[in-house]
């Protein structure tokens, strides 16, 4: 008896699962995703135990170890010392000193330049233990000012082509260092998937992006509204609870945003939130557009819960999470 | 006098470091890495420490216990038992049973159909503890024919368009179950990585890759060569120590090598047995090509040692090992 009914509920759990398993193409991109979500698992399933950190070298981002870093760029005041401080990366991925940063091609398949541009560090709170997600909306808010300078200031440079600014958290999202920061590469490139963004626009009259927010205002896939702002879990999301955040006016950049900092800030603030709950590591990536190009700028937050394997290597992928789940996850729905 | 000797040291470290920094684009699609090699490290510096098999579970993939798996499709017989054996995954992402498979599009931008096709497990050895690198090339061989059974069977049903074949090997390239196995998942899209490359060679006359495969064939990124069969880094590795492996004739499919099986079979042991020494997590992705297009057929071995950040989630990447060292790692000439 027990028996059959252990059969009867995996029996239904299996077609659950089938009933819910779909293939989706992204919005714009020739990118497919297997949504294979496992209704049978909550949000919670997903949490990760707390890991603690393990060395205790001193902490070359702390207040009182300013000389340990490379020469500051500049800082957020408060009070007598600093809020949120910048300077060059100390290992930089690329530099200005190295070359005069043209791209060249040999022989038709050998295209390379010197490693050009500028590699800064942000250090995003003077408080060795609080994380992006502890941070208040106003701190954020602060935060986004120094990632739109740093943005500006960098684009002014001749020859940086794009200028690339994200956040890794925790060790399965690439971060090394535990102290809370964040990172601004520009550099002579256009990353691949500003490039793919740009070109797929460019097949629809006026901005793919805006219609896009238009069609998830009132889907299942909202995670907030505001009045500027709207942040959902997209169509076909390669990760689990991946969630985005677009102004619903057409902006290019942080930049046009300035007017209404808090308010976004404010809305990251409650999508880092519930991702504290699972305690998982996580990328942030600021989309902006390339000067000469007019994508609608976006903020891509990423949770790195699942392993990419194989599938993924060559571009398909499965997510365990229907971007439904993750929406009514972010709007307090599930846990 | 020790501290001048440590810092000359370190400036001397840091300047050859910056030597060999360079952007580089990927052979024929718009994906750039920079190539931020520390030639202080050696290839033996990212060795991971052995990590034991945690669960004590009962093994659904070994011999005694084949009631444990799905129905068996197909084995590779050897004595009274098995060699290799292929069946339905218990926990497929993909189904035929689900629908039609045709891909439609609602309102421009929700492109979608139910996950159709056929996905199928290939246990790799009866042997609990034997990992792909441990097979002798002998049954790797057994094991690229059981590869292409499998794709040119799910090639001929209607409705399927691509048929991935991977490898997934150890916790950081996505594989949960110990027991050495591979996949095939035959679906109704082409992955993004195929559609890519088939949309990047419409601009040349003739193959690219043949040229490339010349190309490289005397360069220092060559890691072997038979008489069929090159290897090499490529020239822009996302990955370190990532490895390609060409026919040199042009061929779409491994269905047209099976006249040279074990020499390929013996050039894949021994880039595996190069990755056994640094016991690290990797994939193999077996790019075939669809059977409208004619994609040169290759073998990608994808190591799993770093992780990917925020940077890379843009579709830019930072390589720290040169495909240069990578190479001379897989000829020996490093440890």
């Amino acid at each position: 008896m027990e028996r059959a009914c252990k059969e009867l509920f995996q029996g239904l759990r299996d077609a659950i699962r089938r009933l819910s398993m779909e293939l989706r193409k992204d919005y714009l991109l020739d990118k497919y995703v297997i949504v294979a979500a496992d209704r049978a698992k909550r949000p919670s399933d997903f949490m990760k135990e707390k890991e603690e950190e393990r060395n205790n070298n001193i902490c070359p981002f702390c207040p009182g170890n300013e000389h340990m870093t490379p020469e500051e760029t500049g800082r957020h005041h408060e009070n007598n010392g600093w809020k949120i401080r910048w300077f060059t990366n100390k290992f930089p991925a690329v530099e200005m000193s190295k070359g005069d940063g043209v791209i060249r091609t040999d022989k038709d398949f050998f295209t390379y330049s010197d490693a050009h541009g500028v590699h800064e560090l942000i250090i995003d709170t003077p408080i060795h233990h609080q994380q992006m997600w502890d941070l208040d909306s106003r701190h954020l808010a602060d935060l986004l000012g120094a990632y739109n300078y740093r943005t500006e200031e960098l684009y002014r440079i001749p020859g940086i082509y794009y200028v690339a600014v994200f956040k890794n958290h925790g060790k399965e999202a690439g971060t090394s260092i535990y102290h809370s920061h964040s990172q601004v590469i520009g550099f002579n490139a256009v990353p691949s998937l500003v490039r793919e963004l740009l070109d797929a626009c460019k097949h629809y009259d006026g901005c793919p992006f805006c219609r896009i927010i238009e069609a998830e205002m009132n889907s299942e896939r909202k995670v907030a509204e505001t009045e500027n702002f709207l942040s959902f879990a997209p169509y076909a999301s390669v990760f689990p609870f991946e969630a985005w955040i677009f102004p619903k006016r057409h902006a290019r950049a942080l930049g046009n945003l300035k007017d209404c900092f808090f308010e976004l800030a404010h809305m990251l603030k409650g999508i880092l939130g519930s991702l504290k709950q699972l305690n998982c590591s996580y990328n942030i990536i600021f989309v902006n557009s390339p000067l000469d190009a007019d994508l609608h700028f976006h903020i891509r937050v990423i949770p790195r819960i699942s392993k990419q394997g194989g599938f993924e290597m060559l571009g398909s992928y499965i997510n365990a999470v229907s971007p439904e789940q993750a929406a009514a996850f972010y709007r307090g729905e599930q846990s």
